[in-house]
């Protein structure tokens, strides 16, 4: 939950002035994303997004993020839109801080995913890679598998606070990812976060994604095993192989995997559980005494990642190899 | 901001399924309200607000509270009104909470309020005050006067952690309101917390006004010494006359006041100031270390008491006597 910046009347009228949205009746923060602040704003003309890019947000990759999902919209992929102004900029500045509007998708989030919704958003996610493939802005991941024995490293030292053993097992993990991590799969945009709470449906049916604050350039079987962990686990983590199938399945009804690629899935997941153990370890070991906002507890993802280390082979993902 | 309770698709379809509000196409949090859950939804009718209570609020005084939205919304006041379910019902259940759909008010609040704008909330308030007169469940206020010693016994030990010698003036202060405090002006329902937050405009003119949570039956009187000093002071806790004068003619357009009233204004506001530095003071010194969410400080309501204890008469607010 997120207002970091307050918005006084009279920037927020001035800022108005830039867009053909209408005339204001509403604004009100809302409570969702960790990175920005968001409102939504209401006007004769509907509703939109207003998101106000905080200092988690590095400011150059804003055209890559904005530029992103107005060719995925082009396109047709079910996703905001940013509001361009009079001028044709899509962002602006506002109380200090670059900001954008954003139309407003319908839908809500499913907070515990069934398997038709794993089948859709499989089907979504190959839809984004495709419809992704001739961006021409390009953005690194910062969170790469590179980047991960440094990001360890700045925890490293506590993790047996959270665990025993655990600095011990993640410095294994590490160094098997290091030596088996795959270099020639077919990449592109990935999405890089599209858990349940970014993925909207409405009445049955995919009605969009959202978020595309962490998209970069990887490999796009990547961005799938990191659905394979945020969609196919049960609260008690156990991995739902019915879930695992229709996510992939659905995936590959519009872009079908390589034989590489399925081969590489086990390894994949192993670095994707790593990726958001070690973010979550960041948050998790640095959270103020008595803070009101608890974070993720990093130990779901080195579950997750125990699950994965067993894995011979994709099928265990529900495939038929 | 708050969002305490979080609702599942299943629950939230489950009681929709109570109302006849349309299709819901989307639900999002709301980051406003400090006492509840709040939840903005769109269905193809429109937008309404969905309200958990939480522990906070006592649930006997739901009745009194959307019966006084109910009350003052036949009788044309701006404010938003509960929606009844396909029974009848105003309030329900919802994960185990007292949940309630209440309308959507268009409007935004005024985070810097201009001397207009304080004659509108002034005489909003004296028609909140009017329109209440007959509404017939009563709810004693917890904070009134006789609350204020109890209550600053809780925190009395470490109020010179925030100020060198408060507590002493602190508990001055409390025998002379004790002493000093009125005992028969004329009573009736006050909001009680009309802060600029719960207060909407929309092109100029007054939309409504919110969060009737702190309603209660005390003196008249005593919720525009509220006002004043929520309204009527600059940033810098210096009191701005012309926006006193503006917020107690606009209240006396509607509603003239008696001259025990005129001449209990002062103590009035050194009561109301009172209220909102002991409660802030209470929240202020239980505060876990690093908590993300800072709560109010209270040496703001000290500085306003300072002003109104140096008062004479309701001249000094721009009143002429």
């Amino acid at each position: 939950m997120a207002v970091y910046t307050d918005v006084s009347d009279e920037a927020l009228a001035q800022f108005l002035t830039l867009y053909d949205i209408g005339t204001l009746v509403s604004c009100k923060g809302i409570a969702e994303g960790v990175e920005n602040s968001n409102y939504l704003l209401g006007t004769d003309q509907g509703n939109f997004i207003l998101t106000l890019y905080e200092k988690r947000v590095d400011t150059d990759d804003l055209p890559f993020f904005l530029g992103l999902m107005d060719h995925l919209a082009a396109k047709d992929l079910a996703c905001p839109v940013p509001i361009h102004d009079r001028s044709g900029k899509a962002l602006n500045t506002l109380e200090g801080r670059p900001a954008a509007i954003i139309s407003f998708l319908n839908g809500m989030w499913a907070k515990n995913p069934h398997t038709e919704q794993c089948i859709m958003v499989g089907a979504a996610l190959a839809e984004f890679h495709d419809k992704g493939e001739d961006f021409t802005i390009r953005r690194a991941n910062a969170l790469n598998q590179p980047a991960w024995k440094p990001l360890f490293a700045q925890s490293a030292t506590r993790a047996d606070e959270v665990q025993i053993g655990l600095r011990s097992a993640i410095e294994t993990e590490l160094d098997y990812l290091a030596a088996n991590w795959p270099q020639n799969l077919p990449g592109g945009v990935i999405h890089a976060d599209l858990f349940p709470d970014n993925v909207f449906f409405l009445g049955g049916t995919f009605s969009g994604m959202i978020d595309f604050y962490f998209a970069c350039n990887d490999m796009l079987a990547y961005d799938l095993a990191i659905c394979l962990n945020a969609w196919c686990f049960e609260k008690d983590n156990a991995f739902n192989i019915t879930k695992g199938r229709a996510l992939i399945e659905g995936y590959q009804s519009v872009r079908p995997l390589s034989a590489d690629e399925l081969a590489a899935l086990p390894v994949l997941a192993r670095g994707a559980a790593m990726r958001f153990f070690l973010t979550r370890l960041h948050d998790w070991i640095r959270v103020p005494p008595g803070a009101l906002v608890v974070p993720k507890n990093p130990l779901e993802y080195v579950k997750k990642l125990r699950f994965h280390q067993q894995v011979e082979t994709a099928s265990a993902y529900g495939i038929d190899l």
